[in-house]
């Protein structure tokens, strides 16, 4: 179907329902950010494929919002005579929800389907809109409708993994979860998060790209926990350890008729940001809601001593592929036709042969030269560049391992590179290691710390634009909350066992990228007479290319974190490594 | 009356309306930071003095729950039988709200006097006690009326000041107010901040200490504006000259009477911060009430021309009554007998010399030795201590100038003092260097470069936990918002124009507080491919003490910024000051 056709199409039916504006989200009813095909709505319509962006269609115009990091790749995939981009983090760029507010008439009527709209951004736009009698229409479905050749959703198999690789049996992650419900009053808790589902139940999934969770819902109350899931996905053997451990397997629609029919007196806690709007709204008057954070989110975040021990010596296995990859990369770039696709093959190939890998954590973003700057780039046969000398090639990818999840960027300088480029990464350098050795009091937020990945590059005039650091799920999800490091204020602190990524960037538009990427652990410092203070421990093994380095812009304790980090790296690896890799890691990991 | 009379009266009344606890916070109805002795309600009741605290009254227990400022101030003046002292902002002391909820029976009724809650604090507590059926009562004013010799309203009279000090008429601010009310479909803009009216109206008042503001409301909206005050505080004169420019002059009461009148489909702004609860439930239903930040706090918080010019010139006088005190003080500390106290007059005097000086900007500090480490400390003939060589000694004190408010600290070595200070000193004037010295893009929050001035302390195990920065009004109070530089989280982003103070410190209980203020005024710095940069240029004009800085600790660029800075300092103050001190500035402004 055309473009025009799928809008006048779409048009028709807002016509129908007297539906002025409507707004098409990228997620699905669990707010993924990686939803499955069948959920790709505002995929399918725009045909703007980046994992961020809202579609907004009026009578008369149609309007796509995305982030900075998709600016470049949604001015390529958008026809602009149909969809306007609408650059968002721009302070002359309207929001979504200002725009509507500017745009519409009042008592204007907005069409949504409130099951791809999170409590929180439900709530902000009823609020905002009621300031000019603007309505939402909460079940308009219409887009997902008028998708003839819609993909179904995903009949994989879930699979369990045991304890001595979560570290906590289900039980006792139930136990838990029940305590803080218990302390605060709460009756119900439920959540439609896939990743916290798939923690708090120790199983796995794979029905979309990347994460391994599966599509379900689960409510924990204080005498019963509920699985809502399509009940094919689970083999008799797992159903039956479920059961056994007293979970309640229903089916995955009954989830919203069960929320019609809470007990009287009792109490709903569901987080607005991770639950959607439907949830919300099927919810029996009987029960008061609770909107708080998500227990399970706030739980998961810590590691436990066993995921920590298991995602070191993942790292290790990371490391590997990496080292073995980029020496690869090294010999051969004057040897063979090496591109921008084949790389990240090749990258992927050295990952399969480490135990325990099942998969990447996210789409490889493997991109030379000027494809560099555009954040979330993705190579394809048709846009695939050949990597050449003398230019800068950016690999961010990650691996999911049975032990852990990766994530990891480095650039590199093929053959020579201009003065810029090197200051420019140095000076990235020292924001990724402001942030490795920083040193902060309990009950810091990630807001706080931000800045000292980005201070100076703004010394000189740079900035990038998105966070310097997300939380890493467990064999999980790549981008995991609550925690963040990163300009946006967020509430929560950063806690002992919480791991994040450490990733300030540069991007010069139509010449480079550089971003340097590794995983960090918080962990405890000291204590003083003024209380405790926490870190980070790096947890990435992998070497940052010195011929990228200006050695006279660093402090001396900058070039000692360096040659400690290369030490490590080495020390680490390189027993474990091939023979001709061993060389080449030597060479480049020797004290600058 | 004693503590143990009036607990036992306010409890009586507390059950002759069946109310389980009350709350007495410190403010008034215009939410000041200095009420009026009027409404120091808080402070009669308890016999503390700190500018912030709250006191609860159950049926059994009392308490005051007070900010990390006050803690020993409180210790010292709570009779800690009769009122326990809760340390707000510790990990584990729960809030006045939390600590409520937890230990009040379902159905309890707390009583408070809305008058004195802002409608955001008001807002919070109902929606938390809601969860447990927890009713406010919200006209319990038994507090004030068991106060028999409560001190009258103030009848200070109201001065005019003329436009070429403030550089802008009042006209002018009101259109820019209404221009704004325009954009957002505001038919009525409400306001009892009392700073928010006297700089709308170019007026200034006497009613409480230190802030030159005086007790009224104000309604704009677009057709008059309405300013409600005792009117014998405005003489013939400055009467004739509101009413000539459209301001219609009402009784202070009526404020309340109005918004219970407002017009059919009206919309009413109110910055739920900075207006009581009482406001809020005085509106008619009518209205359609917006809370958002302050449209006036936004414009003034961005000085003009003007503003700038006058303040610099203010900075020159302030300085030259700073660098008399200190030279004063060091050529004097062996000849004779000075004390705290004694010292904070020296400096009064001083200022008092300077033209266009009307007062203090608020109480100054002024604290030797351990003193130095109750933030607040308040020095009195009770507990004043003589100055003595081999101790720091901390002054923290401002002027109110026709042209503008300031506020400094410095913390200077009498005699010899300890490595271990000088070590301190030179951490603290790198956070301050740090911040003075930051570049950020336009869009930065201060929360997010307040670690600046903190890092380096951290590093060493150590940490302050106040703001680092308060903006700072003109000639208004020496408290103002909406920007600020702390670890707390606040929306509002730094703008040229904006001032704020810059004072990271440490205290070291039971030996000294140091602390480092100026006053840092927001400037643009550069602008690249990647947007507009902002940072700060410094306006306090003063030395710092040079025997404290220990120079190995130090890098290139901080040892540049001292020297420019003290160069800066001499060439400015240097040809205006008393030969004798002209001497001693030579000598202390020396490069390092």
């Amino acid at each position: 179907m055309q473009l025009s056709q799928k809008l006048s199409l779409l048009r028709e039916k807002m016509n129908e329902r007297n539906i002025d504006a409507c707004i098409i989200p990228s997620g699905d009813p669990h707010l993924s950010e990686y939803p499955t095909a069948h959920w790709k709505i505002r995929e399918w319509i725009s045909g703007f494929t980046g994992s961020a962006g809202t579609l907004v269609v009026t009578k008369n115009e149609a309007g796509l919002w995305t982030d900075s990091r998709y600016w470049l790749q949604a001015e390529q995939q958008l026809d602009s005579n149909q969809i306007k981009l609408y650059q968002d983090g721009k302070e002359e760029v309207l929001s979504v929800v200002d725009w509507l507010f500017q745009n519409l008439e009042p008592e204007s009527r907005i069409g949504i389907n409130n099951a791809l709209f999170s409590v929180e951004y439900a709530q902000e736009l009823t609020e905002k809109f009621q300031r000019k009698q603007i309505n939402l229409v909460n079940d308009f479905t219409a887009p997902q409708e008028i998708w003839e050749e819609r993909p179904k959703m995903p009949t994989d198999m879930v699979t369990a993994i045991p304890d001595h690789l979560t570290g906590l049996s289900r039980t006792e992650k139930i136990n838990q979860i029940k305590e803080v419900m218990k302390k605060n009053d709460i009756t119900y808790y439920a959540t439609g998060a896939l990743d916290e589902i798939a923690w708090t139940l120790n199983l796995r999934g794979a029905d979309v790209p990347y994460n391994p969770v599966f599509y379900a819902f689960m409510i924990i109350s204080n005498y019963d926990i509920k699985l809502y899931i399509d009940t094919h996905k689970l083999s008799n053997h797992v159903s039956k350890k479920l059961t056994d451990e007293g979970i309640k397997i229903r089916n995955y629609e009954q989830f919203y008729e069960f929320l019609n029919c809470l007990s009287l007196n009792s109490t709903l806690l569901i987080d607005p940001k991770r639950t959607n709007m439907a949830t919300l709204s099927a919810v029996s008057t009987n029960a008061t809601i609770i909107q708080d954070d998500s227990i399970i989110s706030n739980i998961k975040a810590i590691k436990n001593e066993t995921e920590i021990d298991n995602i070191r010596q993942t790292m290790i296995k990371d490391g590997i592929a990496m080292v073995r990859f980029l020496s690869w990369l090294h010999k051969n770039i004057e040897k063979k036709a090496i591109t921008e696709v084949s790389a990240s093959k090749k990258i992927a190939e050295f990952r399969k042969e480490q135990s325990g890998y099942t998969g990447d954590s996210f789409e490889t973003i493997s991109a030379f030269r000027e494809n560099g700057a555009i954040v979330h780039y993705c190579a394809t046969p048709d846009n695939d560049t050949k990597l050449e000398l003398n230019g800068i090639f950016l690999l961010d990818s990650g691996g999911q391992y049975i032990t852990g999840t990766t994530d990891i960027t480095r650039t590199v300088a093929l053959g020579n590179v201009s003065q810029q480029a090197i200051i420019d990464y140095t000076l990235v350098l020292k924001g990724h290691i402001a942030i490795a050795e920083a040193i902060f009091p309990v009950g810091t937020r990630g807001a706080q710390i931000d800045i000292l990945a980005r201070k100076e590059l703004w010394k000189n005039g740079l900035k990038y634009d998105h966070g310097t650091g997300h939380g890493v799920g467990y064999y999980l999800n790549v981008h995991e909350g609550p925690q963040s490091i990163r300009t946006q204020e967020n509430p929560v602190t950063l806690k002992p066992g919480m791991i994040t990524s450490n990733e300030p960037a540069i991007y010069r538009n139509g010449e480079y990228g550089i971003r340097i990427e590794n995983l960090i652990l918080c962990v405890e410092i000291m204590e003083t007479n003024f209380g405790k203070f926490l870190g980070f421990e790096t947890l990435t093994l992998c070497p940052l290319d010195k011929n990228l380095i200006c050695k006279e812009l660093l402090a001396e304790e900058e070039i000692q974190w360096i040659n400690n980090y290369h030490k490590k790296v080495y020390e680490t690896l390189g027993p474990l490594i091939l023979c001709d890799c061993q060389e080449w890691l030597k060479e480049v990991t020797l004290p600058i």
